[in-house]
């Protein structure tokens, strides 16, 4: 494995890949990497010739009070489980690389954002927006990975290659979980012991919202009302609950779509989110 | 020569030329050709494996009062001279084509947009910044070639590849101009023979004051002036006269940095402009 740290070295070979006939398969994260990130590098190794995986805790969507700089960090570590992995060129550069100096433009996101993480953190999403649009200048891939914990930057990610016509296949791929369902993150390891053992009340909610739906519950009332009866089992603050449609992100009155039940919850020292998109047809088969 | 009028298939194309080791020059244009857009075709030829050439009259960059719907079109006309240049691809699309749904997010532009053009025109430049983002995922060109006339263009554009690490090199090309000085336009032909006369007037203001900064003329609002008294010999009504530095497009106290000077004039049916930039070096021969 490569270890690449600047946009120059990055592009240069990920051009010379492309003019060779190869296609590039691309993961970006920021590090502290899980088996969800795993999953994510095994899906680019199945369809690409060379995977590319990008490492860097973006400033740009971190809101002021958020957390930045304790945000987890292990470039050794995360080396080493790429390495074993298969990733072929791991791109990590720093902060001065990616923002060497005043932007003359603004990429902001309109749609998808008023609800959800984007209303909890204004900004964000122009943060990762912006950085996924760099970083797919830069690293040219075929295909994109991207986990669908963040539900939403999937949706808001597959808005802007569709508005700018960007040439890559964005790839949702299924959220990877503990073995008692806690969705992995790497934002977990914040979490008390006690939290920890709450922090299940998370994926337990929003399957009984999605058994619901399959049973043919249609009030999002109801729905939102019985997931917040699990979360309220647990010592976290709800940030929000939600049944929308996906992937537009808009209020729903009826079963008629593609629905994300989402949730996020503040414990001491971590935020934490989950949701389920339940597809039309396997309501049909519910009902 | 081919012409392509689908995203898919410009892209298809592209990509296909890439993958085989070809490089692509790209000339984007509003059509109605003329001797510049001629000129950058003939550095592109000189340059890249493939020439495309795009024919797109942008609506996101016209103002609600500007002439989007009169702006002069010829298809046919420019069909042949592109061929005749030796274009390899046309590439056509329309609106729907261009814009098929409303956007999710939005792209404007901060920095070099409070002066000249930018300020005459609010929004245009967000609207260049679109488009051309756009045409550069949808061509993937290795160069890309604009015309110096539209100098704060270059300089946005310029700015945007920056910003985001666009793997493309603009390459502007200079100003071509009518044996009387008057500078190439699609519009000149909507000005009336009076006014054809009096527009040879904006070039000569122009070298004016070149000479003037060379002779070691420091004071922007003396420039100015020499400007205005050139222009006023028309019956245009001025837009804007600038001086400034070239290509943040600042304010300057002291002739040490590149310098542009630029002039926008109305006339009855044909808002013209012209610029001339002095780089430092030829300033020094001049002093």
């Amino acid at each position: 494995m490569r270890i690449i740290t600047t946009i120059n070295e990055m592009q240069t070979f990920s051009k010379k890949t492309l003019r060779s006939g190869k296609t590039i398969g691309f993961v970006p994260t920021m590090g502290y990497l899980h088996e969800g990130h795993m999953s994510l590098v095994e899906e680019a190794l199945k369809q690409n010739d060379c995977v590319i995986m990008s490492i860097f805790v973006n400033p740009l969507q971190f809101g002021p009070n958020e957390d930045f700089d304790r945000y987890p960090r292990d470039l050794k570590r995360d080396e080493e489980l790429a390495k074993q992995a298969g990733v072929d060129i791991l791109f990590y550069p720093n902060v001065k690389e990616m923002y060497p100096k005043e932007r003359t433009t603004r990429l902001t996101v309109q749609e998808r954002v008023d609800t959800l993480c984007g209303e909890s953190r204004p900004g964000h999403f122009d943060g990762v927006a912006t950085v996924v649009m760099k970083l797919l200048q830069i690293v040219l891939p075929d295909r994109a990975y991207f986990g669908m914990k963040d539900a939403q930057q999937v949706a808001v990610i597959k808005g802007l290659v569709e508005d700018f016509n960007v040439p890559v296949e964005i790839v949702p791929c299924p959220i990877i979980r503990e073995e008692d369902g806690l969705a992995k993150s790497s934002r977990n390891v914040y979490l008390t012991p006690t939290e920890r053992e709450e922090a299940i009340q998370l994926s337990r909610s929003l399957d009984a919202a999605a058994n619901a739906i399959e049973r043919g519950e249609t009030n999002p009332v109801r729905i939102k009302e019985l997931i917040i009866s699990y979360l309220n089992q647990t010592s976290g603050v709800i940030d929000y609950v939600e049944v929308l449609s996906y992937p537009a992100l808009e209020a729903i009155d009826v079963m008629k779509e593609n629905i994300i039940v989402a949730v996020a919850v503040q414990f001491t020292a971590a935020r934490l989110i989950d949701n389920k998109v339940t597809t039309r047809s396997e309501i049909a088969i519910g009902v």
